[in-house]
């Protein structure tokens, strides 16, 4: 159900031709209304794929009624030629929709610099079929149309007091923050006004979205949407609102990193007692982006001594006689030496636990990431050929 | 000859038993004079090794008689008692060659959390040995007690107008920036002062080391030290001599990053035409952390789709509708555009050549670095079980 999960919208999923896979590589989702509020975050990479640079315009207004997405091409880097191809989209969606086109967002993924006479063609071609397929049951559809080297589609529903939220992601590589790290779209029912949506999704990113670091590397065209239709005509309490979104970013947000490139581990790096939360947060992403640290997790190695490597690499402040790390609930280093004998960390399970104590005050922040593993290297090395 | 190769100094390398191999892992270099003058760089993680808190008090006086170096144990994490085994090891080189301790430097290489009772006992049972190996041609002996995970030794020499400049250097792993990124003993028997020693140092390893980055990860115990004996008499012009210097650390350099673990490629990413120097840097190490595309590397494909998004994550000045971008020669990317086809790239040599016009202004840095292979995984999964 995912992006039709709330009452107001209808979505599909159709082959376009884009994927060398024959599979379904063209979404389509529609906001019936009887509200059109919208709100999205775009990735922060200065070299932004024209589809951002499309959306971003699109939704200055606050204002959405359709989001075209597909996969098998990220339209970046492909000049001028590619930023008509998004615009021609928007039209062609509008046109056979009977909307503007500024009311209509477009999302693209797959490599850099595609998005040439086939591209085009294979998403202008295949608009018809994309409205043609609309239903309530089409969310399922949708969320398989987005997938690259996803080996699943991710789905999630939460719901609230006579209103729904539900929404569809897609990631496996190129998964780093900057506030948006992926392709994610989520509708509700609820009546919520563009610019609590904003504030909502503002907050619910930074601590999902924006916490996950997959392997470091942010995207050129990552956006996450989300659209309100108001159709079950009931206005939630915007911290009940926020707090059900958190709820459903953070689903999402575990999907991605279960099902990330060639990862053999999901790792949550928590750090306690920081001196405030950017020191937690800059801590945990320092060892989520250590390669060596990264390996010896692949390699069931509990290799304390390459996180405290790490977070020394940081500006955080922290008591280096006074660190504590623990894996899995082994403490492997105490008062700055070693503690525990790291014989006695299990790291066969998917799930790791690194809980790194800076010993300073009372900040916390938890950072997901994954090993760096064989599968990693070869999915990257292959990608494109 | 490395750090023989100079009048005035005599190395030895032996077995201390710290390496599980049973190979040569205790080395010891001394200046004989008749002047002491020394500098050295160290590493900026704030996680710093015993050795590194020792080493930077005993040259903070510009003189340095000798320097002992063991692979096989970091004592890094090692609390107090590692503190005390550094110092000790100061003490008994000092006692066997009647020098103070302050002027005797010592570096560890090897696991972090490793400097427990057998540590020591190996390294000081064994000084005495390293003393009476001492002689003017055991700079090859001490290049090979300070290997770890490096396949080969790595030494250079250069030459001046009746003087000489001589090193060796340790690599392999956790090779990143911070000023120094691995082990380093380089000596001369120019007659120059402390002051001059670290002028020269700092200006070239600011173009050298800092700007190798293997895999983004930055050691807690690296050093990089440059002694004086003034054997020679003569006094060089400090600008040919930092010149010299360079050179050698250059070529240091490219050794290091040619046997950088599990690297199926030595890459070599220039930035052209940029802001400043800051930003050529940033670009560079921006791309040379991506780990995206360094597997893409490693299967020889040429997506320079991940050069340009490592490319956007930087806060560096460039045209996005200016960019180009040229892999071993062939311009892939122009006014960010795809231009000649990707599979006109030969990727097949070790060499890469990634070139980076950003179409700014003119200045320009290159930064080395490797790909990220199966055996970067593997040897860094396996390194301590």
């Amino acid at each position: 159900m995912s992006v039709t999960a709330a009452q107001g919208f209808v979505a599909s999923g159709v082959v376009a031709g884009l994927k060398s896979s024959g599979g379904k590589d063209l979404a389509l989702v529609r906001n019936l209304g009887p509200s059109f509020a919208a709100a999205a975050v775009f990735t922060s990479n200065r070299a932004k794929a024209n589809p951002i640079l499309w959306s971003q315009q699109a939704i200055s207004d606050g204002v959405v009624e359709a989001i075209i997405l597909n996969s098998g091409g990220a339209n970046c880097f492909t000049g001028s030629f590619g930023f008509q191809t998004t615009h021609q989209t928007a039209e062609a969606v509008a046109a056979g929709l009977d909307l503007a086109a500024g009311d209509v967002l477009v999302c693209s993924t797959g490599l850099i610099g595609v998005g040439g006479d086939d591209f085009r063609a294979g998403i202008l071609d295949n608009v018809p079929a994309a409205i043609a397929g609309l239903s309530t049951e089409g969310g399922e559809d949708a969320s398989l149309a987005i997938m690259t080297t996803d080996s699943i589609p991710k789905r999630s529903i939460v719901g609230g007091d006579g209103w729904t939220i539900g929404g569809m992601a897609k990631g496996a590589g190129m998964l780093a923050p900057g506030l948006a790290t992926m392709l994610v779209v989520i509708t509700t029912d609820a009546l919520v006004g563009s610019g609590e949506l904003d504030e909502a999704l503002r907050a619910a990113t930074r601590v999902t979205f924006d916490r996950l670091d997959s392997d470091g590397c942010m995207s050129t065209n990552d956006q996450v949407t989300l659209m309100a239709s108001g159709a079950s005509g009931v206005t939630p309490d915007l911290a009940v609102f926020t707090e059900k979104l958190t709820a459903l970013c953070a689903d999402l947000a575990r999907q991605l990193q279960d099902d990330a490139e060639g990862a053999s581990h999901s790792i949550a790096i928590e750090v306690i007692h920081a001196a405030n939360e950017e020191d937690a947060v800059e801590v945990g992403r320092s060892v989520a982006r250590n390669n060596l640290f990264k390996a010896a997790v692949f390699g069931n190695d509990p290799n304390w001594g390459r996180v405290l490597a790490a977070v020394g690499t940081t500006q955080a402040e922290f008591d280096p006689y006074g660190i504590e790390v623990s894996i899995n609930g082994v403490r492997v280093c105490k008062d700055g030496e070693p503690d525990e004998p790291s014989e006695s960390v299990d790291l066969t399970p998917r799930e790791v636990h690194v809980l790194i104590d800076l010993k300073v005050a009372d900040a916390a922040a938890t950072i997901l990431t994954n090993d760096l593993t064989h599968d990693y290297v070869h999915e990257n090395s292959a990608y494109s050929s």
